[in-house]
């Protein structure tokens, strides 16, 4: 293999592309750190790992390798699009225009075998139909909640959320895991907010 | 199953408390982010993507799943022993005594079966001989070398290391791929440093 191999340049880009995704703020702040909010890397890395502590407590029978996967590329859209991607308009269904063409641009930097596979990864998690993607949209609606609880709701304080809201946004972790969701409606519920 | 689950409880506090790891700051700055350094987590969630990316450029026949895994868990330790774990000291051996303390602290906040899975992790990582530990480590050493080929040598220049200094570290990509190596030695050796 020549080592001045034309799909390495287009990965080498791709992988400094993805340095922007420490520069896209989410709502909420790391607990402990009152001075700056969490980034979407840094939430991506932590969902992650919550997939394979909490992956015992799925409904279904998962693979939690690919549940990774899915969660390690589920925000790098967000670079085009900033941290609303796939929530808002796109629920249970495909890309919206913005977002099909931020996977479009980004994944495109990359060879064509990969750039397929990636987009594929993301349209998995976005169509939220597989017990897999299911599992990680439990995993990145459980986290902030966690956040929240342990943060005095720090970021249902600062946007106004209701219980009701927090309690309908959070919901989506029934999807994954029923068990979870019980437990996380109580402490919702039982939530001084 | 009691919804009020003392392993859950567990979980729970372990999720939270890699929220220090998005606190660990690295001696690199994001690629365009002059005014910050990134952090373990962020760093951690870029690697397993370059994983992804850059696996079939393996020497070896690699899991990429579980070299992922390698890296999600690999800098969680720094929680306690800040950004020097395992390089410094413990190349291709087990744990130092302050990272053997660290892992037992961090993951035995977790139920025993999760505690005894994770530290087998970090612990593989760290002895660095199988072939998806060593991949895991190309891609931890990649990474910042990618960081500041683009960044005009921005760590290097800060903490006054020398080409020499920075091929020797960089060599460990050799372990993982002979082909990135060569090409990423060709890119330092022409670096204006």
């Amino acid at each position: 293999m020549n080592i001045f191999s034309i799909d390495l340049e287009k990965q080498i880009d791709f992988m400094l592309e993805l340095e922007k995704l420490k520069s896209i703020t989410r709502k909420t702040k790391p607990v402990g750190e009152p001075n700056r909010y969490e980034n979407s890397a840094e939430h991506s890395w932590q969902i992650c790992v919550a997939a394979l502590i909490f992956a015992p407590y799925a409904d279904s029978a998962i693979d939690v390798s690919r549940v990774i996967r899915l969660l390690l590329v589920h925000d790098i859209a967000e670079i085009d699009t900033g941290d609303t991607i796939c929530f808002a308009k796109s629920d249970g269904g495909g890309f919206d225009e913005e977002e099909a063409n931020a996977v479009e641009r980004i994944f495109g930097l990359l060879p064509d075998f990969q750039k397929d596979y990636f987009i594929s990864l993301c349209r998995e998690f976005c169509a939220n139909q597989t017990a897999e993607a299911k599992f990680a949209h439990a995993m990145d609606r459980l986290m902030p909640v966690l956040q929240n609880l342990f943060n005095d709701g720090q970021s249902w304080r600062e946007n106004n959320i209701s219980k009701e809201q927090i309690l309908n946004k959070a919901f989506k972790i029934a999807g994954g895991s029923n068990f979870l969701w019980k437990n996380i409606e109580r402490r919702i519920e039982e939530f001084n907010l």
